[in-house]
């Protein structure tokens, strides 16, 4: 087998002459949100439907494929069935501690006190008259590819790398609504609390809150989804996903972290030695092949466009390469434009498979120098007693029946 | 008034006690597409709903507001809604001519042929292992804003404005189909027929096929809408929409324009001379401010800020201006970015309202040194017996009561 720098003519004529069949367990038809219709044998013969039946919001199609999997307080985003770089907010990732709360948004508070000159409580119609900012940024959860510390567990990438998401963020510089109270300059750190019945909360460096953190309510292009905090989140561009509080209704500024619940049983990594890394927040560099991707089966030997997608809670990537046999050799992947800081990128690599047994892998490289480890470097450096910020190089199989399956070493 | 630079401190703590209220006949709370839920008097007390709920694919808010308004063939964005630059999938404008047909993807295909070495037939499955790319542009209808050739007829910015949307859209370049099959070299246009009950065909110069058009099945990071072409579409990035054949079924390289139905009767522009623009196809650099707009109210005196959306089917949008006074001066307005070709921006400028009467304008200014014209100079060139490709500066008055009303002039 081998890379091409781009397909032949030859290759086109040949190569597509087979179809990929994808066998995963989210992959069968839904009609989740929509209607259902019947296709005709030709549908030049008959009229279609009305353009606004939808109550004013469309719906997706029936054969649409891609669906969260999930259970009462988690969801997984389709990742094998995303397209480009954005994430539909409809199969955005979630993850709760106490249920999706429903909050009336004309109720809804945010409290700003603690060390201030002036302390607010700020209503939602208040907060949407302050200056906007518009970001993409990807949200990943600390604990996304966790099973994989001991080795290959999911057959699916859906549930090895199903913790994340990339989307367009609206709202207000964090840094602003500081800036208007007066911060006391002996502060150092913000508790930031939800409105949920976990009430969530995280300790966050005062550092952060006066960078790139925003009071975000807008989501690709509409309001927030209930799920991702409406009608108020913080967004904390390249922490760990559980730091960007839904349901925001307190921030509290003060000179030392609170140990909440969520920084000291949980969100901290134990380490060999004994000791623990706490407030270890950003989420390094980090790809992940999406097509092929276990558990898909690819039929036959052929031209196939390998695609996955990278991201750094660093600032941006620069750098994708692939390998096809199991990292003897790699091969630089091109980036999809415009490549942003602490956002998704897609890269592809056009690849004539041969039929002869394959090892796939993704390295990434971000704007730092980081580059993406291998499991075995990165056990070396975290051991074995912990369990979120997985970052490592994933590794899939195409054996020679075309099957893809996930063989971490 | 005044513009600010940035709003300062004194006018963050009066301007944002007053509220903003929107009187906008599609401002009501809407629960389409999703399911009502009591919002308790403190969320903090009570589990939430589960995380999966919704079949795998999530709902947004019931208190969300932006819904499309429309008829049996059109439905428009509520563009004075939209945060970003990203278009939810769920209110993409969507003008259609015989109806929304119900494709089963299994069975569709795509007839390539006439001038061509190689006739060639595929499939969905065969289109989707071809070379993908990614691109995020703007559509706009050709009859975007056409009520306004003739002065200010409806106040309200969803129906002046609403007939344009932008997404990330997925697919193959064109270009690598077309060079695949082989064109013949004495080949000039590229006729594009859709499956649908209107069998809607346009002729597009072979030029536009070999730059950057695409065969496009992924939008916002899933599947094609049905309403935009499910399960293929052709998209042709800065031309007026209806060229971007829907549900795509054939494509016939030829010598000369097929003077189809949609390019005699409709989509030309008649001139003072007698004569008509005919295959006018690019969407010419435009702007509108969508905060504040008719028919908002504003509450009182104090601080907002101006903001609006620009776009030009010729490139990149380089400078946007903001006059609150009809006019007589203008400040560059911030463009949130990244600054992409063919693709809406996003303008924001700070305001502080003095409570005097006030009228409102955007004009902006592509990569190619187009200056967006004021409704004046448009007729002067093109006359009044056109009704497409009306791309004037929208002028919003703002009187002492705060409401904002449509005066174009």
């Amino acid at each position: 087998m081998r890379f091409l720098s781009s397909p032949t003519r030859r290759q086109f004529i040949v190569g597509v002459s087979g179809a990929v069949l994808s066998s995963s367990a989210s992959g069968e038809l839904i009609a989740s949100g929509s209607v259902k219709y019947d296709a005709p044998e030709d549908p030049r013969k008959v009229p279609g439907r009305p353009a606004n039946e939808d109550g004013g919001y469309g719906t997706r199609s029936q054969f649409a494929k891609g669906k969260r999997v999930g259970g009462a307080s988690w969801a997984l985003t389709p990742v094998q069935h995303l397209y480009g770089t954005i994430t539909p907010s409809s199969l955005h990732y979630c993850i709760h501690h106490a249920g999706i709360p429903t909050i009336d948004p004309q109720r809804h508070r945010l409290f700003i006190h603690g060390m201030v000159e002036r302390e607010r409580e700020l209503g939602m119609e208040e907060i949407l008259r302050l200056p906007r900012i518009t970001r993409t940024h990807f949200l990943e959860c600390a604990g996304n590819t966790f099973f994989e510390w001991k080795g290959p567990r999911y057959n699916d990438v859906q549930m090895t790398h199903g913790q994340m998401s990339n989307t367009e963020w609206t709202g207000v510089p964090l840094k602003f609504v500081l800036q208007q109270v007066g911060v006391d300059p002996r502060a150092s750190w913000v508790i930031a609390e939800g409105a949920d019945a976990a009430v969530m909360s995280r300790s966050i460096p005062l550092a952060k809150c006066m960078d790139d953190a925003i009071l975000a309510f807008g989501q690709n292009g509409e309001e927030l989804r209930p799920e991702q905090g409406f009608p108020l989140r913080l967004l904390l561009p390249g922490f760990e996903g559980n730091t960007s509080i839904k349901w925001l209704r307190r921030l509290q500024v003060t000179d030392q972290p609170h140990m909440t619940r969520m920084e000291t049983r949980g969100y901290s990594d134990l380490l060999p030695s004994g000791k623990a890394r706490q407030f270890s927040f950003v989420m390094e560099a980090k790809s992940v092949i999406t097509f092929p991707s276990a558990p898909m089966i690819l039929d036959g030997p052929g031209f196939y466009e390998i695609t996955g997608l990278a991201w750094s809670g660093n600032g941006r990537i620069t750098r994708v390469q692939v390998s096809a046999d199991a990292g003897k050799h790699w091969v630089d992947a091109p980036l999809e434009g415009p490549v942003l800081p602490k956002a998704f990128v897609r890269f592809r690599v056009p690849w004539q498979w041969d039929g002869t047994d394959a090892v796939l892998q993704s390295r990434c490289i971000d704007e730092t120098g980081y580059v993406q480890p291998t499991r075995g470097q990165l056990i070396e450096a975290r051991g074995l007693n912990t369990t979120d910020h997985f970052n490592a190089i994933q590794q899939w199989a195409v054996n020679r029946t075309g099957e893809v399956s996930n063989v971490q070493v």
